[in-house]
């Protein structure tokens, strides 16, 4: 077998074969690919596409490239979520609680926050004294004895996404929705859960802005979660504009507990609880789907949630005094610069905004100001007047505040007549419903 | 200006504009492109196309890479030719003393054999004391004074088409026609020359084995050349069986000579005629094209040229005594395996077949043996009985001649109606003529 053949196929439209697809990832690993043999090949296919068994065969290559966990050892239905990224998104904070309070275990592993994206990793490490990085054996013990751990991923998890990443990431070859499909479906089957809730955003905050191709995206990824044998559901929502109010690693923790007391922001506590409660029926907690949404919603209600992130946060070192949260120096208003309804929002364009003030990362070595970020007063559809109070930029100096706001005020756009706004989850894709296209 | 977005434009199908195609040329050479973004970009243009606009920028950018020659200093009009490769293409060594009879310079630079295909520079050095390596004072004197000279090419010329040739070998991208026609081009016009015949081969023995491929091939180059403002010819000819007779280094010298002795085969005599005709007729040596042609027929038969290649082979250092030529201990018939018409050749094939008695390259790094080669008895057409010789294997052991002759099994195919021959010279494609779409 030679890398040259591999290529020509998929240059020349062709399907290539699992025996090929393994020739090809072992060997972009072990140096006998050359790296610039696989941006070819990556460009073939984001070109020339990449088939259903193409991308399954690539995601269990994928999986098996590194050290992969063995949650079975551990009793009861395991669980996981992923989001595909997006501005003020914690609904793993809020949705997971729920669903390890109902006695489904949470084994998740996170990652950081790049660009305009934040990271469930930073969010957490916001608390003080919690710690992210567990090695797999206190992460399983974790997962067995407190029913729930989320933990940074291993170097040597899925080295093969790694490596591919790395090359997508500067040969303009990211937005193929079969490379992102095997991914982040490659490092979530590597984790090893039973059941999986996949939260697919589009819109202006997301990877993918188009909603069908995050239909596309959602229906692939189910139709590799079925291929592996797990249960899974994704929901397409929207990212039209940040989730919640809070933008900012320990001002999300803070939103998240609001939802866990049974207050904070409307969109975060739907979307969390419809999360939790798909979770729980996939796991079987209860038979009926709506039953399941309704259990999420008494387990949060009860408290048992937010005694569930507690326990999570003690059992990582972290402290439960919400009081000694890292806070900004500077807690500075923006104003709306016109009058209006507050029409649209380039939500990427906001979390940028929040990465100036310290809450982001540009590169990966960057480190982030854990108490920095942005707290918006309004969202998509209010009435404000000039000068009203939109949001508060929290950082460490002027400056950034100025160049958030220079940004903001690119990002939010205004009309005299109220904007549409459509629904916050636009679809349930499940392997237990027909996914087939 | 970053190479993401240049590798993004082209693989959403934009053109790139010609600061870009210098940006990625010169980053590539200086190492600030990474070979890795190089050949995404490549697969992105053999998969996406290349306009002509696009071409001429990426030649230009070629050829002003490296080293140039200035032949300007030289008094009257300089020649080139090119071809694109095949079996048995002995016409360099033919046709361009017919030019240099007429007072025509050329000055040629050439490569060395590799895979199924000869080079003119192996060809030339089978010839005893032939020195193929001129630097490029020497090579410019002996253009103004023998009025021809033949060179390898230098390794400092057209340093970007090397770099570029390595990664599209193994990447499966060497088959895009405006990559290739700026790889060929880029070389011509730095060498400098005023006038160029192309020989742009199709069928089973050539690069570019659909003649459709070959005539876009040929057109594209035919406008480059005029772009960069040179006259230029391109012939479109047949690879469907190796020209002449003769297939191997010292071999092919012979049949040269034959040629230039007012004998030797017809299709090989009929071919260096044209390519020499249309030389002289750019060259304005004529202004009418058929008298030009008469002219080539001329020079040939008073023996003009014939003295011309004897100057040249002497002005290197060669031997004019044919019987010093390096001679195989080894001569053996291959007989027709059956009765019937040669219906078709697979021309590589027997390129091949020539590599393994010694005569070619599999790798660059490999040695050739000067001798070795095959002589074809019969080509296609003719009709033969099983048993009577199809060919002569020249070689230096008999282990040589059982591999090549099972290679010519395949590849010579016979049948039991007259196979269709066409034309040897299917179209002329010139600057001087109208070679829009």
């Amino acid at each position: 077998m030679r890398m040259f053949d591999i290529i020509a196929k998929k240059r020349d439209k062709e399907e290539l074969t699992g025996e090929e697809i393994a020739f090809w990832i072992q060997g972009c690993l072990n140096g006998q690919v050359a790296d610039y043999q696989t941006t070819a090949l990556l460009m073939a296919i984001r070109i020339n596409g990449f088939s259903e068994r193409e991308t399954i065969a690539l995601t269990e290559e994928m999986r098996r490239s590194g050290k992969t966990l063995d949650l079975s050892e551990i009793d009861g239905v395991k669980a996981d979520k992923h989001s595909s990224g997006g501005v003020g998104d914690k609904t793993s904070l809020a949705a997971l609680p729920i669903v390890a309070a109902a006695g489904v275990k949470v084994a998740k592993l996170s990652g950081r926050g790049l660009g305009h994206t934040g990271g469930t990793v930073d969010k957490l490490e916001s608390i003080p004294g919690f710690h992210v990085n567990l090695d797999s054996q206190t992460f399983m013990r974790q997962v067995a004895e407190t029913g729930m751990a989320i933990s940074g991923q291993s170097a040597d998890l899925d080295p093969a996404d790694k490596k591919l990443y790395a090359l997508r990431d500067v040969t303009a070859t990211v937005d193929s929705i079969p490379l992102i499909a095997a991914s982040i479906m490659s490092k979530k089957l590597a984790t090893g859960a039973d059941v999986l809730a996949l939260d697919v955003k589009y819109g202006s905050g997301a990877l993918l802005q188009d909603i069908e191709d995050s239909r596309r995206l959602a229906k692939l990824m189910i139709r590799l979660a079925k291929a592996a044998g797990k249960k899974a559901s994704a929901l397409l929502t929207s990212m039209e504009q940040p989730l919640g109010l809070s933008i900012g690693n320990a001002l999300e923790v803070e939103e998240a507990v609001q939802v866990l007391q049974g207050e904070g922001p409307e969109d975060l506590r739907q979307l969390s609880l419809r999360l939790a409660g798909e979770i729980l029926w996939l796991a079987g907690a209860r038979s009926d789907r709506r039953q399941a949404w309704a259990l999420a919603g008494d387990l949060l209600d009860s408290g048992a949630a937010l005694e569930k992130f507690k326990a999570l946060i003690l059992a990582q070192g972290g402290c439960v005094d919400w009081q000694r949260m890292a806070k900004s120096p500077l807690i500075l208003p923006y104003p709306a610069p016109a009058e209006g309804y507050v029409a649209a929002m380039d939500t990427a364009k906001i979390g940028y905004a929040s990465l100036l003030l310290g809450a982001g990362r540009a590169k990966a070595e960057d480190t982030v100001d854990h108490a920095a970020g942005i707290v918006l007063c309004q969202k998509r559809g209010a009435y404000v007047h000039a000068g009203d109070t939109l949001a508060y930029l929290h950082c460490r100096e002027e400056r950034q505040a100025a160049e958030a706001a220079k940004l903001l005020q690119e990002a939010v756009t205004f009309s005299q007549t109220a904007p549409e706004t459509g629904p916050l989850i636009a679809e349930i894709i499940s392997t237990e419903d027909d996914c087939t296209d």
